[in-house]
């Protein structure tokens, strides 16, 4: 039906005849001539219909003049040399001079113009409106390209991609599975996988060696900002592997696509931090490297004072007092340091302490007092606090913290403008093969079950399950986990063991890992792998913080489809042939 | 962990020192010299453990004697020449002395060995150990080097691949699709898509231009040896285009992937035929070419005789009286025929007239005795059957003595040797856009209700609803419909237009596909698809029957996962957190 794309047309061009298909992006109707910006997924063109110079163009100007906003439009016309250039596009060299324009269908009055934002509801609503602006054209490119690249990388090093089922079995955490009711089993379900994550490691102890898939994944929990009911994930999993083996061909991988897809070099090795010194320094487990700002321990210089959150916290084996420096902070109103404090205070801070130091160095902070005469100075001076600054400390168990004050350190980066531009990729890792639930009164796992402590001797984490230390990491990139993954158990002996450790009693193993335990005992390799996001990283290649703008068709947060108006309610009889009903209400 | 690759050690690799990973797929124990058949991904090598001739050789030995089946090892050695050369192995010309055996995992006694077929429920319930066998991995790599090849193919043309919902709105033909519960949305479901069809035809509205995806469908229905809850289907469209354009596009992608993937070089053009001649012919909407077998009409030649059956088919408009002659077919016992006539009638006959052509020239026919004085004969020669033949006779409604008379074809293919080797791929084109069901007393589509009808007028279209012909076509491969496609309705008018004579009202319509009929508003382009079944051509190219061993982790015909025990029961309460409960059961 065409010739060309609209967005290609170019000088070597001129004097052609071309025919091609598009939308009218805009028309301006200026009487004896008509202008139409003619748009296809490769950009925009201009088209003039002129009159009088060719017999039959008065037909063709009247269709011109009656062209409107995204009509359907196939146009024949030659490629002439533009009197008004328009650097802002790529054919601004050039424009087409219509001999022929079809109306292959036309448009409505339109709800909105991709020029306009007419807020995010209306946007998802009509998505294939919204989809049609070079912008989200763009984005989506972004996303295409990355999963090409990737796909192009690891098909070329003898990775094999294979599909796991998207019905499955219920798991463990099953709060978050998605059920599906099953008409040939009454009263039982399928659930979609939270991740492949057991599937992958059974297709190792199948012999696949190397295994990646672009996977589907789903997980039923209240929705955020920056997450959907169903995501994407590239899924890689290696027999025979140890951590570096798998992270050294990631590494690659990463880099290799970045420069493919934005033309971004990244580092040539990515550094590499343990989870104690990313807590201690950045108060995260996925710093975000960008900004400079690091938090200080000052337990020391705070345990003899007279200020008991503080020496309380400092005097406590898990305890942590913490100071962060921020440059120029002492511009800081009163007002702002509130919302500072309110904002620690979501990441579970009790209050912050401050310090400022004016331009002239005199000091105001409310807790100056309970220190001994020059004390204080030299907890300023330790952490390196000089004029216009302002210092925050925050006190209380080590692992809080050391989360409100990464906090603090994100919100600070962001507000004095001191995330540097570009892109800082580093690997996390020995990170704690369980944490405490209190609530619980039992441990659970850090990463998940299956991943691999460090000791190989099942009485030594019996005896040290406190602070062992697992061999899992994880790739960040500017604050963002982008990829998380470990060296799994390959011992049915080890796996039964850490199983205990967490709690889960041997029936429950049985029920719920029976075929996981049964395929580790028939020769399981060592392996191991890793998952990275895609859709966080499609959104950071593409320069968007929201990743629905790199999702065709994404939910809301009230994870709804607006466009097809999903979920919706179902017949009774429907239900009936799978064997539920709509629960009553309870009061 | 290794060096090398157990499969790929060859000749070049002779006084090497290698250090190999895999399976012990046999160990043979001499006494004082043990082989081990090493076995990874790519293949198996040979490993030798000789007695003394290295220092500490004994603990090797000891630990090669204490090698069982399927045991993980690794194996570091030198390789060399073998004496007793193995033709039937890549690595037959050499061998790998051990210098050291590590027993990384040791396998537990096996419930079977790949070497041995225990039936597929034991294959299915282990599938670790059945995915592991040469044949199996041979099988799997076919499938994941088709889906590489094709996706190769489509990103060098310009082909997005941008993923669609998992879970999306219910469809009209809803009592396939299977219904997830929307925690957020007491009393609403999702469903899980059973194709992408309205997602694609909407990123064409969107401006894509070029789109595919391997998709993930579901259909929630009784199960067939072919078929699976989940499957996946190639699925393409694209904007501005008409029939051929799609076909070219993906007969030029069908033969580049057959010719990179198992070295097979297709017919330089498929054929093309109309699905009325593929029915008058053949009885098949896809046919196989591979039977040089063709039904033969003749209901001119029997419309005068006394057999009611014959005549009141050749008599009606509708009905048809269809010849088979199977060369050879004299040779058929009773009972044989007996079997031709059961199988006609799973097809819906309601008996199978013949006429056996003996040796001699003598006919046997239960209806030659209805003819008039050499008519009989003139039928038998009409068909072209001569001595040794049989000539299978339908009569009745025509597109039921098309299915069973084809159905009769094949069969006799099958059992007369007649199906040629190789590949016989062919386009059928030119379908009913409509199938009048008599049950419900109205139309229903023949692809779906988003297929163009070939006329343009709406008009026309209402006045000739019986006969009108769509845009759609299919590929058929040997016998095998493997993809089917058609150019799509792009003007609402025209959608409503086929929407009503479907017997789907305004209401309806406004409830279902409210989205589409607005989307296609809005300067909706001219656009069509194709989606092909990737299980059925992966099993094609790997020579299989079963798509089931080109699926990593099947069902069952009764829609069990084996190895994981999926479905399964769900607690109450965590049904009632998604607002369902499993229903009371009915007397």
């Amino acid at each position: 039906m065409r010739t060309h794309f609209c967005g290609l047309i170019d000088e070597a061009l001129i004097g052609q005849t071309v025919t091609l298909c598009g939308w009218a992006d805009v028309a301006r109707n200026m009487g004896q001539i008509v202008f139409i910006d003619l748009r296809d997924h490769e950009g925009i063109v201009q088209i003039v219909a002129e009159p009088a110079e060719v017999e039959g163009n008065a037909d063709m100007l009247a269709a011109a003049a009656a062209v409107g906003y995204e009509d359907c439009l196939r146009v024949t016309g030659t490629v002439r040399r533009r009197q008004s250039v328009n650097d802002k596009i790529r054919t601004g060299q050039v424009e087409v001079v219509a001999e022929r324009i079809e109306l292959l269908n036309k448009a409505e009055p339109l709800p909105f113009h991709h020029h306009e934002n007419p807020g995010e509801d209306i946007r998802l609503k009509y998505r294939y409106l919204d989809l049609r602006s070079p912008d989200m054209q763009r984005k989506m490119r972004t996303r295409t390209k990355l999963v090409s690249a990737l796909r192009h990388y690891l098909d070329a090093r003898g990775f094999q991609d294979i599909e796991t089922p998207i019905l499955t079995k219920a798991t463990p955490e099953g709060a978050r599975d998605f059920l599906v009711p099953a008409r040939m089993h009454p009263g039982e379900f399928y659930a979609l996988p939270q991740s492949p994550q057991l599937f992958k490691q059974i297709l190792m102890m199948a012999g696949f060696d190397r295994y990646y898939q672009i996977a589907r994944c789903f997980r039923d929990e209240a929705l955020r900002a920056d997450r959907q009911l169903e995501f994407t994930q590239l899924d890689m999993e290696f027999a025979w592997v140890s951590e570096r083996d798998v992270q050294d061909l990631t590494e690659d991988m990463i880099r290799s696509v970045f420069r493919e897809v934005i033309g971004v070099e990244l580092d040539g090795q990515f550094p590499r931090m343990t989870w104690a010194e990313a807590m201690r320094r950045y108060g995260s487990d996925k710093p975000d490297l960008r900004i400079a700002l690091e938090l200080v321990d000052v337990a020391e210089l705070v345990k003899d004072c007279e200020f008991g959150v503080f020496t309380a916290a400092a005097n406590d084996a898990d305890g942590r007092v913490a100071a962060l420096r921020i440059p120029g902070g002492a511009a800081l109103s009163r007002k702002q340091i509130d919302e500072y404090a309110a904002h620690a205070a979501k990441y579970g801070a009790k209050g912050l302490a401050y310090a400022k130091i004016d331009e002239a160095g005199a000091v105001n902070s409310p807790v100056a007092k309970f220190f001994a005469e020059g004390a204080f100075d030299a907890l300023l001076k330790h952490v390196g606090a000089g004029n216009g600054d302002i210092v925050f400390f925050g006190a209380g168990a080590y692992n809080k913290v050391s989360d409100f004050m990464g906090a603090v350190r994100l919100k600070a980066g962001k507000d004095f403008g001191l995330v540097q531009d570009g892109w800082k990729p580093l690997w996390v890792t020995d990170f704690p093969m369980f944490e405490w639930d209190a609530e619980e009164n039992r441990y659970v796992a850090l990463h998940h079950p299956f991943t691999a402590p460090a000791v190989d001797s099942i009485d030594d984490l019996r005896a040290n399950a406190k602070t062992a230390v697992s061999r899992g990491y994880d790739m960040v990139l500017n604050g963002n986990e982008i990829g998380g993954g470990s060296i799994r158990i390959h011992r049915p002996q080890m796996q039964s063991a850490v199983f205990d450790l967490l709690g889960i009693g041997a029936e429950e193993q049985r029920a719920k890992f029976g075929f996981l335990l049964d395929a580790l005992k028939y020769g399981a390799p060592p392996h191991g792998g890793i998952a990275f996001g895609i859709d966080r990283i499609a959104a950071l290649m593409a320069g968007t913080e929201s990743i629905r703008d790199v999702i065709a068709f994404p939910k809301t947060t009230s994870a709804q489809c607006l466009m097809t108006d999903a979920p919706s309610p179902i017949a009774d009889a429907q239900l009936a042939e799978v064997h539920v009903q709509v629960r009553e209400k309870q009061e």
